[in-house]
């Protein structure tokens, strides 16, 4: 087992799991330290249950993680398969994102051994499970945050914007404006669309104010949709249009914290799932979760096939709760 | 629209969501205040989005709740229909558990308008929704209970008992106790099947500490599940079996605080269904989410059918993750 | 240096100043496991800066603590004073209560080395220092629940009754009660002037309705002031006065979750002062801190004086605050 | 009374006190709304007890608060002793921070009434009392970040950087820093001694890695302490020393939350304070706390003296706590 790529709150909730579930198996569990790297440097250390009892309400990991960039060199999935087979290991739970499960599918091509992989990540972005684990934290954070904003902003009437992660996907964004009633949000999948001029958001800031009176306005920005980001996006506002905004920039923030319950829930599962998987001889696979039933999905299609927004909270949140009205056709389910 | 029955964290998410849709769809929202109560004496006030826009951040309800023993009563219903018509009002949200949906269906004998039942209750009991608003924030409550018990049991190596709602139904329990990690769950469901005896307990927490070394043991237990709850049978636990133990008893803890993020998405989503229900015509239904769908479920289907614990999560937290190993025999999905 | 009776959140931090100045002055440490117990049977490890960098975000204890009953008798004592002398050892820090000073006042009369005391238990009710370790935490979590209790509190308009510790003082019973705005205490110090009745209760609880008009009314119980406690005197106003209430009982709550910032302060600089103490020849004092200046104590004089109440945060919650006023004569000072 | 400047957690609290000892010396409370913007606006609302009964563990400010530049004109200092008279006032109580109470001194000259301040900033950085209403919250809102990252720098052994409040002043930065056991602080108080380069900044981080091995490096940084903050720095460290290193800019979170037990008893004791103060016949001076004392502080003193940060503080966490030894030469006092 190893833990790989950018950490995720509920990973030791995976691999405490994992160890569980082996245990009761009577299968053992050996766990290489911060990813790949721990894989090649043949840097690995035992686990029972009694070492993984209390970790679910920490999040991090306690084997650590690591990005390993040479891993998809064709020498390193050669060692890897060498020091897996040295050690006697038939198969191999990787928790982590969607480089972590190519970097799994590299290392098939030269090793044996079954292969699973449990999503660890907070950005939500893999295809083929309702959740990744770390993704409830995440919104649970910026969420906190964006309320925490509500606050301040309510007593003094001002526009603030809170950086929040996902570069790629909205998930973290759309679901924290919903969850905190922000007023906007500037997302990866909306941007694609029809990118957002400074012009086009200070209208609707205006629109806001006219439609609803005095207040605050608070808008969820995804990292990488705004050159400068939030801070470049606020003096923006404040430096070409007079008007008083203040920047928040969550950063790894969204990455701590205690796991929430259903990031810790959704890994224990994923981890009991992963080793069942094993006993079945499945291997290449995630193990996921889909309208709540246990799945097992093809590597491949977890970073090959798309993961969309859910269009009805897109909708809801984008139009109906937008304070502007825009249109109000009956809906047409 | 009213909020009936014991408050749940998420309602005014749920109020806020109807109050914004129905503004969007150009329809007015009275609220009646302290649930059927409020309908009975008249007492309500119109909501527009001004009023509901930062409320989604508290627990309670901004338009109070209550029990109303008296509406089961046939001239209750009558008096509540002419209320409803004498105000112009064509539809009827309810916000609530089972009793309130009894409620809405009696209510719906003598009365002709639309009536939505939107769920609010902190137990998940509620057959045809995945989850009822105020059941995440009430696990993620009792969770942070048993985070905290788990520091200060890991100091001192002793015996916990939390005692959490759910007198009927055992979802806070199992999830509470799978997210922080319980050495042992006393839920209805259980109960049922083969109540627990004292000396079948203390037999598991030697066994759990000969298998395991010393260490902490953190009980969760449904509330009615034990004649006279956390207190009492801790006090047994001392003084028939002298194993120093704490109760804790959260009561209404649980319905409290920020809602969690996903109460807050769900309660929005099904405030909207529910306006969009109506807009479809329909009546007599709870507004509902199975498998990331929006459903429609009979109302009085929310009560004399089942909602089940998910069999999973009972045989991987009360089974797998138990310490003291029962059976291995392989996973025969 | 160890950590005995109680757990107190912050007693890591407290662990972590001890072994970081220690390094800083070239001293070395050891950490006897459970307390007096681990001192005892000789259960010991060296701590180095590297073992305790990040535990101050975590309540509970590394070292483990416990209460140690045997360790009043002389025997006792010497066994200490041996064990500790075989290990070169030329001074002990005590990390703890009363109890764990009586202790350590104790062993002082077998052993020549050096004792010096750091204040930590949630209870405040130490002598000699405006605050102890843990203390501030504990009023946190308190004032949380009675929180979460007012969401749903007002809700429902009910009364609600919430234990929390302090037995012999009301330090959190007072300040959880201030910060929360609860309408009631009922503490030691309150108490032993004049017990409350029940009937005196209930006509506070109707005079509070009859002043503000109907709403919660949330009460603040020390532990062992109420035969029965929350549970019972919640029974007895449903069952003798037919007033709705619901009990709530905190227990070891109190002790867990992250440190507050306040004790974490306190525990650095009061673990530095233990050392620098030690550096200056002082033994038999307890480390403390009194209007923002570090002080020493002398052992004995911090369970044999009395740590009272603030006068003027009693007068303010108790008379100010009270909803049914009293009196109003202008203030004396 | 008024709120004015940036808002702080607990100035609900203070408002509160405020009322109701105001009516249990009966007297009545008229809230200007938006600070000194409300008074030259006579915008403003008679508040009772019943209007602020629960407000307490709110933050922001429910009467909302501003920043009102052209107070300092001579005609509004006039319009608002107008305003003042003819309402039938004879005591203004200004919560806020400096440039609050500079305003107040200002109108003092115009006006004959009594004028009271009471500390609302979570800056800390007013002469004359131990604490300001706010900083608590905000060392809290920041220390918790600062626990999030550690998880997440741990696994992934990286240095990190984060922004928090307090311009002129270190007082959260260091506080913060200790709580949270931060590798390094740049402050302004340490800047002008000594203003940090990136060089010697790398420096550090490099020592701290060789005499501790690796982990993780988290940085506390006062805002205005670096061209461009934390997004500047952090990349100049990944431009120009290859040095892995993440942002985080805190921003108005650590004005949002729930307030902190002490900064509402704080503001429980300074609004009544305040209001006993008028009784007193005092006027042009602030409501403080010094060693657990109330106190009247002069309102130009607030400003024209200093309020350092606490010595000790300074030296345990930058010295004795600083994982790259400097000196241990015994401490002086």
């Amino acid at each position: 087992m190893l833990t790989s790529g950018g950490d995720a709150p509920g990973m030791n909730a995976a691999l405490r799991a994992v160890v569980l579930a082996a245990e009761h198996y009577d299968m053992e569990v050996i766990a290489f330290r911060h990813g790949y790297e721990g894989l090649l440097d043949n840097e690995y250390l035992s686990l029972k249950a009694a070492d993984v009892l209390h970790v679910l309400q920490y999040s991090g990991t306690i084997i650590k993680s690591a990005r390993c960039p040479r891993f998809k060199e064709v020498a390193a999935a050669q060692l890897a398969a060498e020091n897996l087979d040295a050690l006697g290991l038939s198969a191999l739970v990787v928790i982590g994102g969607d480089g972590s499960f190519r970097g799994a599918e590299h290392l098939s091509q030269y090793w044996q051994g079954q292969i699973i992989g449990v999503p660890g990540t907070i950005d939500n972005d893999l295809y083929g499970t309702d959740a990744t684990i770390g993704y409830a934290t995440a919104v649970a954070i910026a969420m906190d945050a964006l309320d925490k904003i509500r606050d301040t902003a309510d007593a003094m009437d001002r526009v603030f914007i809170v950086e929040v992660m996902g570069r790629h996907a909205g998930f973290i964004g759309l679901s924290s404006a919903m969850a905190a009633g922000a007023e906007r949000m500037i997302l990866p999948e909306l941007q694609r669309d029809k990118p957002l001029t400074v012009a086009a958001l200070v209208k609707h800031i205006k629109r806001v104010e006219a439609v609803r009176g005095p207040g605050s306005y608070v808008m969820v920005l995804s990292e990488h949709q705004w050159p400068g980001g939030a801070v470049a996006l606020s003096e923006q506002l404040e430096a070409e249009f007079d008007m008083p905004c203040r920047p928040c920039l969550l950063g790894h923030i969204q990455r701590g914290g205690a796991p929430a319950p259903s990031d810790r829930i959704l890994a224990s599962q994923l981890g009991v799932h992963a080793i069942e998987l094993i006993l079945q001889g499945a291997t290449r696979v995630m193990a996921g979760i889909k309208a709540n039933q246990m799945v097992a999905v093809p590597l491949v299609d977890t970073w090959t096939k798309k993961n969309p927004l859910d269009e009805n909270l897109l909708r809801i949140q984008h139009e109906i709760f937008n304070p502007v009205k825009k249109s109000a056709s009956k809906p047409s389910q």
